[in-house]
């Protein structure tokens, strides 16, 4: 029976799995080819150092349009007493780069010459002048680019293990090479497994699955260096899936099967990676990714092993064990460098929970609010894809760590570059559909929206404590039944504010179509037959529902799902669509975005609170661009249910 | 008669340009295409903001492999008093990913489940029991990811303008597309002009030249998203020029011309985009890169315009312009942000002039010495592509400044991963051909070696300013007959150091090829017939000649050439091959690597000097690896006139 390690540190997996590949002699470069210095080229990794061939000018050259001379006869040449040369014999007209002649040892640039035969310097024939004068002395070598000058023969012109860039094949050609030997690009199979996986494009039923994750990695494997072969989807069939494994190792220097991985009835991957070799790791304590599979197998005419990677079949986990197993190999095999994020120190926005034995890859949000940066947890779902797709980069919770407390520093791995975390514009506060709309046309100057939804108590808690720049509030004052003035009265006391006006909207009953239970207004949502889904305490449409349930004198714990929190509109309106409650209060357009029904029972004021403090740079002016933007304001007029009336009328603003 | 801008600065020549491609119509993206969710769509630019068309999941989805329930039927469940739930009717077995079934609103994870039926849970038929008992209560939608956890119809997934990357591709699948709209990629013509190119791999003669810009461009351009056309090479003939510009204008989006765009008689690229079209901009004001043209041309069907640029032709020059001019607007015509290289504060470790007209790009190595960083200004000359090769990055002199005195704060745009950075060995000092070989084996370890060759004794000073590493040095006391350790007194005398014997090597008179002027010894030098090149002061050959012509009474001022420095081994071996002296004095392997003959004189000791501080941490440690190393003594021995016998001996070392 083999040893296999099961649930074990990421290190320990690592370490297990490169001896493995040592032993069957695969841990370093699979073999080499030769390619041309051409566009294609770019990327390759270096098999070979490149020594210099020849020298590069391989011949004494001018470095300027002018005249080669002999500095010698130029001796004592001066305003007063200049110096005449012949054609032919004392000099010679050259180009840039043309070769000196054997005689000479210098050039004067034809600007300080003066032709006997042309006044017009720029006329075809000075090249051909019968003799020249000189004003200046020329030093020996002036205006020579020396043979060797940029290369000399047997000189290291680039190392193995060098990824070739632009500039680099030229540099290579100079030295004498019209083509240069690179490690083979690792031939990489990606098997999608799973009954229930259909093919991106194909009509979807309840049950299916999209299958993208062989489309995410072999995109990684071929990012990386290593050529990607996608195969069909395998239903989970063991002798079928064995066969291709079998096939795909016999053809491939790596084979990668997704899903299939976890505990359940699909578990087939181990199974079969047991009985064509040999299982090395079972299980790695980091999350997400935590039943990835490592084994070697043989091809079948047992000429060498080939190593197999069981990927875990949620998406987010797919794509960190790419990073965590698949570069670091393509890496070796290629006989690279592996890849290195650049990393920045954050302050958590939000305290975190980890599971305590294992590594944690936390997807963040990074921006710079003021003078700190600061990196926001994003989902934590192994299934949500876009947290990936958000994330900024990864902060690593190592095992021991069960949790962090807000405030806490972390070292956050970037997958952006970090001028754009300068660009990033932090909106923790109320939802609304608009922010996508903005965040959208914000790219276009170059900026990045990234929007948390707490609702709007949860943004002006945000702006007190400098962890946005700004916060979307809609909360209605029930006493003076004006919006949020009131609330920075009290929650921001001191913190000067611009508070404008974003959009007017109508909130509503988001009902099924067609409306079938007849909900018409709250009093409804006392009916037996009816259930809702409300919004989390903080928020502005659950403080407008508690103060028209007030004013209605209906008791909240008659409300069946009143304790059914979700955060955003369109969550309530997906708890709706899916059947979890029959209704909930949310804006027309989410009703809309979900083909929906919608009961409109009241309108509201949506503004954005930013403090005075952030309005010292530019990184917040195209918001107020945009709010003036004919275009844009046609965009958000469109939704149902929106005015732009008064978007941008500001109702407090800082001093000048 | 056309306006055209002269010799201007470049924020007014990129402005002008800019604002012809706008009047043009070619200020924004050229048009967009289709393409599939596969790896061939990694670095495409979205043309359009994806908006999510369906959920993911689009379904509630048990997240765990396991039982659905309805949670009320669980209620009361404890170790004590367990529920039992019958399958079918209260109860089903549900994969990860697997759909819930329209009852149930919770899963309960298969480790917290007893089956009635098998006492080993992991039998095949666990999921299909009769009944399961549970002994802990469930809660509502725990274990289930609900409908639109990842993405929520109607959601921004990506903005327009994004480059894609590989877990992009797997979201904008998720949201139920199979394609999306991209940037379609500007198509570029690069021309290689000059009668006297030759393409790389034809033999060549001398006053030829390579003709290898057209390759750095067109990879530039496709690494910047465009797609690339390289011409076969356009002799300097106006017509067939002009004629193959306008076919080019008339089949791409941008003509790149290389070379013929400086003042001499080549220059036919201003005439020809004259002629054709409207010359913007004639020279401006950066070094290298002087000479570029930008204009724009009718094509012949009058159907738009086309951009030309005309490149300079030395290499430097025409892989800056590309950077300068191309990449901008590529991004512009794709739609995405222009690259924004890293950059960094580093202190300039020499002292550089600037012409005062110009913004000069200076190339310089970046690397960390102690706790400064510091910028090695490379080789200013234009034609010197390895100067771009080996450049970290580059400092920008803007005009007005004549000049940086060493020591100066300069902002360097990084070409490199700031890491790599960090990993960065400078070698300042003496120079020896087993560097080179140092520096591909260093690579190994991911270390860089950077060496600038100043001579023993500027190496000397180099650590005393604590700008290198390491210094190598072979400095011969003529009192003592001891290497380094005198002069280490003098010039270092408060730094600790390590003093590590490197190499034992040979030092004669590199000399042509069958010897014509019969040079055997140091006397000849004093012939009139015979030429010397010579090592600058400070060079530890350079102290050796002077000792030894002392010791033989020989004048120096009787020496022809004696004044005519070169700052390596290879530079005075070049010198002799290409003519400029019939001897100078080098090690023999540099005879070898130019063919050239070596009359054998004095054997002498190489060290390498390390103070103390930067032993402490293994930045340095492969060095002392490399010398105990077989495979690489075995390359170092194989250089002729090396012995590796003391490689690695300490001389002195620092106190533990």
């Amino acid at each position: 029976m083999p040893v296999y390690l099961h649930d074990i540190p990421l290190e320990t997996a690592q370490a297990h799995f490169n001896k493995a590949l040592e032993r069957a002699g695969l841990g370093g470069r699979l073999g080499e080819e030769e390619v041309l210095m051409d566009e294609k080229s770019i990327g390759r990794v270096l098999s070979q150092p490149v020594w210099a061939k020849i020298c590069s000018p391989h011949y004494h050259a001018s470095a300027m349009d002018g005249f080669a001379v002999r500095a010698e006869a130029t001796a004592g040449a001066s305003p007063a007493t200049p110096v005449m040369l012949e054609t032919g014999s004392q000099t010679a007209y050259v180009d840039t780069g043309d070769p000196l002649p054997e005689w000479a040892n210098a050039v004067v640039p034809i600007e300080q010459v003066e032709s006997l035969d042309a006044e017009d310097r720029a006329a075809e024939n000075v090249r051909d002048p019968l003799f020249i004068r000189l004003r200046q002395a020329a030093t020996p070598w002036a205006h020579v680019r020396l043979m060797g000058e940029d290369i000399v023969a047997t000189q290291l012109v680039l190392p193995e293990g060098h990824v070739l860039r632009p500039v680099d094949l030229g540099a290579i050609a100079g030295a004498g090479y019209s083509a240069v030997m690179v490690s083979r690009k690792p031939r990489v199979a990606v098997l999608p497994t799973g009954t229930e996986l259909v093919e991106i494009g194909e009509p979807i039923k309840r049950g299916d699955i999209i299958e993208y994750n062989s489309v995410v990695i072999a995109a990684q494997v071929t990012q990386w260096g290593g050529e990607a072969t996608r195969y069909p989807i395998t239903p989970d069939r063991f002798d079928l899936l064995k066969q291709r494994v079998q096939e795909a190792a016999d053809q491939f220097d790596l084979v990668l099967v997704n899903a299939g991985s976890s505990a359940g009835s699909e578990d087939f991957t181990s199974r079969i990676v047991e009985g064509l070799g040999e299982l090395l790791v079972h299980g790695v304590a980091v999350r997400p990714g935590h039943p990835v599979i490592l084994g070697l197998i043989r091809r079948s005419d047992d000429s060498r092993s080939v190593p197999v990677i069981g990927i875990p079949g949620f998406p987010v986990s797919a794509a960190l064990t790419g990073e965590i197993f698949v570069e670091p190999l393509l890496a070796r095999w290629l006989g690279r460098q592996p890849n290195q994020p650049l990393e920045i120190d954050a302050s958590l926005t939000r305290k975190i929970t980890s599971p305590a034995g294992d590594d944690d890859f936390m997807r963040v949000v990074v921006g710079k609010v003021g003078e700190r940066t600061l990196a926001a947890p994003l989902s934590r779902g192994a299934g949500v894809i876009t947290s990936l797709v958000r994330a900024d980069g990864i902060a690593l919770v190592p095992r021991g760590i069960q949790g962090l407390e807000a405030g806490s520093p972390v070292r956050v791995k970037l997958y952006r570059h970090p001028a754009e975390v300068e660009k990033t514009i932090f909106a923790i506060g109320s939802h609304d559909l608009t922010l996508d709309l903005l965040a959208q046309y914000l790219t276009r100057y170059g900026r990045r929206l990234v929007s948390a939804n707490v609702g709007s108590l949860g943004g002006l808690v945000a702006l007190r404590r400098q962890e946005a720049h700004l916060a979307g509030s809609h909360l209605l004052d029930p006493e003076s039944g004006e919006y949020n003035i009131s609330y920075l009265r009290q929650y921001l006391p001191d913190t000067p504010v611009r508070l404008m006006t974003w959009v007017e909207r109508e909130q509503g009953l988001v009902v099924k179509r067609g409306n079938p239970k007849g909900i018409q207004s709250l009093c409804d949502l006392s009916r037996d037959d009816v259930s809702f889904v409300n919004r989390q305490r903080g928020a502005g449409t659950r403080v407008l529902l508690d103060y028209h349930l007030q004013k209605l004198s209906i008791d909240p714990a008659v409300i069946k799902g009143y304790e059914l929190e979700e955060f955003t509109h369109l969550a309530v309106a997906v708890a709706v669509a899916s059947g979890r409650a029959d209704c909930g209060m949310a804006v027309a357009a989410a009703a809309d975005a979900l083909e929906l029904d919608f009961v409109p029972l009241y309108p509201e004021r949506y503004d954005l609170v930013i403090p005075c403090q952030y309005l010292e740079n530019d990184l917040l002016s195209p918001i107020f661009d945009l709010a003036a933007d004919a275009g844009f304001r046609t965009a958000v007029a469109g939704l149902r249910g929106y005015s732009v009336k008064k978007m941008g009328n500001l109702v407090l603003d800082c001093s000048k």
